[in-house]
């Protein structure tokens, strides 16, 4: 049997992806900082669910323990937090800086870590960042945000270029554009012009999917009609 | 019926990529220099030979006329032929230089033209250009390759930003490494080092396939081996 | 009067640094962790040290203070800090990792918040940060270090493209390669294989002296030896 | 004594470029189409003038047999010239797209190999190349412009890693904006909002004054105000 771990699991692409690896057959465990509202996915993807802070050691750690009790491998892991805030650089609240270093960059470092433990014995696997177009362009009024998923984005490479060689494919996806999660509604004038959560899940997919000879460590994704 | 154009086909990713839209009920035509060696896979996949010099801009008109003919909606066109010279910089024959630019990129120009034509009417289409790392990184005594290179992925970036929102996909796939083609091996001791030419054609068909709310314009692919 | 403000100062680009900007007649700010050994340097330069942990929003808080008691227009704030760690991905200390994140990046935030609130009122002053390869690209065995300046290049391209318009030039210099610092000798048959400390400070006094008209935010600096 | 050649002189950057190196001492040949415009620029900077087609090699031939005929060792070459053309994708004149990479990437590489050839004996020169934002982003309605861009900047990064190891300094300028070239004015509301022809070679003059133990291969240079 084979197992995915999702982490930082709301009800957008999150949902998207543990349909499709559920559909695959895969076991899935579900993790959030709150999990109360993941009840209704997990009983459709009979996942189970575990409450986590991801930059918090001690909590990856029980995660990835919940995780092994489950039996069966490793194959997949998604990281998906992020934490950030907007507004004048002067203004920015330092608080708001560490955190969201905390939870877009060094929870993916814990996660990513015990997943490959798990994962570098059997020289098999995949690990996959939810990236953004903030991480290859540092945007006015945005640094945390930029700090964060830069750092991201350079975990994912430096990982890529150690792990693939041992088998463990590192994926980093540039989402770059809005995501039309639920309750978000496109303008009727622009049909198509906010991210699907199926589209992009089905990207993460592919990328599970590739031919050790023939592995992509990034890939971007936009609607047609954003400008970039 | 859906046509899909191919032009530099050879016998290894051109020839996957033939055999999979084929497989799709895709009507093919498949464009080189030379096409005597192509009966087999014109006859296994249905598909018309034409030949063309495809940085010459008759050649391509009539390739595209012929390809008219064949009646049928334009979905796809794949552009692979490139040109280049190796060796010091101070001793490269500028010929070959301006070969390199003519077969890289300026055909590349010659055949999205055409191709982009055909598909703006109906809003529907996917242009795909076969890029290469020398596209994004400039290498020693390799000069004519990095001009080729680039100057096509400059093409393709300038049509995604074009075309995108008027509904025409454009794809750049960066290959780093050697594909194994028919009659190269790979050495023993490192499996699946050399990328496999079904793996890589999985990789344009996916883009072919992507909802376009969730367009990527570039995805590159390597063995997992390759060091980058 | 004008005063600079240094962080992270050693005995190599920093002294070199500190050097240039005293024989400008600036009036210096010397800040490190421990500042015993930079006593020298601070009489050559009649410059003043402050002890100052860059992480520490408080200890930053007090930098700038002693800095305002200086009197005098604060043009220039440079931010060299950096803390990482090497070794296998899967056996890096995760403590190692949060003080990466934190010594190369966030306290290179609450240094740059604080001199943008004292230049953003005059409209004037530059903010440069000391970056390295390893920010453009994430090397295996090295994801704290990738993670750390991938941040900081965030950071500063952020704050580039919203303090340019105000005034205030933000900059970022990749170093790549090995700083020739003073204990450090090149190999006898590869002259000028290191980075001259000189040479790189040089290289900051130009982006200090541009023009606003044509403003740079990123330059790279390597050995004319050094294979990139 | 040195000299300088300077290819694609028109009367904003090359002239500020020509005045700076004949402020130096060097002996300057001045390259364009037509020479006619240039006489009391070659007047001034006690230059030479010779009409060349930058895209022939005939002519570059005969360009750089002119520059031997003045002695002195060739110390730099700085190589302007484009071409471009504006509009929607499927109407752009093939014809211009061709002329685009022969007078922006094939005639830079006509001159720089026969540069490169004149100072690899004695290890020591500086080629710099003016490139564009268009060379790093393609934008829409401009395919011909990042075609020639991007291959040009392919060629001085090859170059680069060809010829830095051999003493030779290759650089790549991103001119990121409009020029305040003679004739041009700037909205009253934004100062310095266009390039100051001055300030760009005076960036120039830093690659050409870099210690080669810090090269930079490319800078870029926008004005303040402008967005990126």
């Amino acid at each position: 049997m084979s197992t995915a771990l999702i982490v930082g699991v709301g009800d957008g692409l999150s949902a998207s992806l543990a349909r499709k690896l559920a559909a695959r057959g895969m076991k899935l465990v579900l993790a959030a900082r709150k999990v109360d509202k993941l009840e209704a996915l997990a009983a459709e993807t009979n996942g189970v669910t575990v409450s986590c802070d991801a930059a918090n050691g001690e909590d990856v750690e029980a995660l990835f323990g919940r995780t092994d009790e489950m039996g069966g491998d490793l194959e997949v892991v998604i990281y998906n937090p992020s934490s950030r805030v907007r507004g004048p650089f002067v203004d920015v609240d330092p608080g708001e800086v560490q955190k969201a270093l905390q939870v877009t960059a060094f929870g993916a470092f814990l996660v990513a870590q015990q997943g490959a433990r798990r994962m570098l014995p059997r020289g098999k696997g995949t690990i996959l960042f939810t990236g953004a177009s903030a991480g290859v362009k540092g945007y006015p009024q945005s640094a945390s945000f930029a700090m964060g998923k830069f750092a991201l984005r350079g975990l994912a490479q430096s990982m890529a270029r150690e792990l693939h060689p041992k088998g463990i494919h590192v994926g980093h996806v540039v989402i770059d554009g809005a995501i039309r999660n639920p309750g978000r509604t496109e303008p009727a004038d622009k049909p198509h012009s906010m991210l699907d959560p199926d589209a992009i899940a089905e990207t993460y997919m592919q990328l599970i999917d590739q031919d050790r000879s023939a592995w992509s460590w990034e890939v971007e994704v936009r609607p047609w009609v954003e400008t970039f």
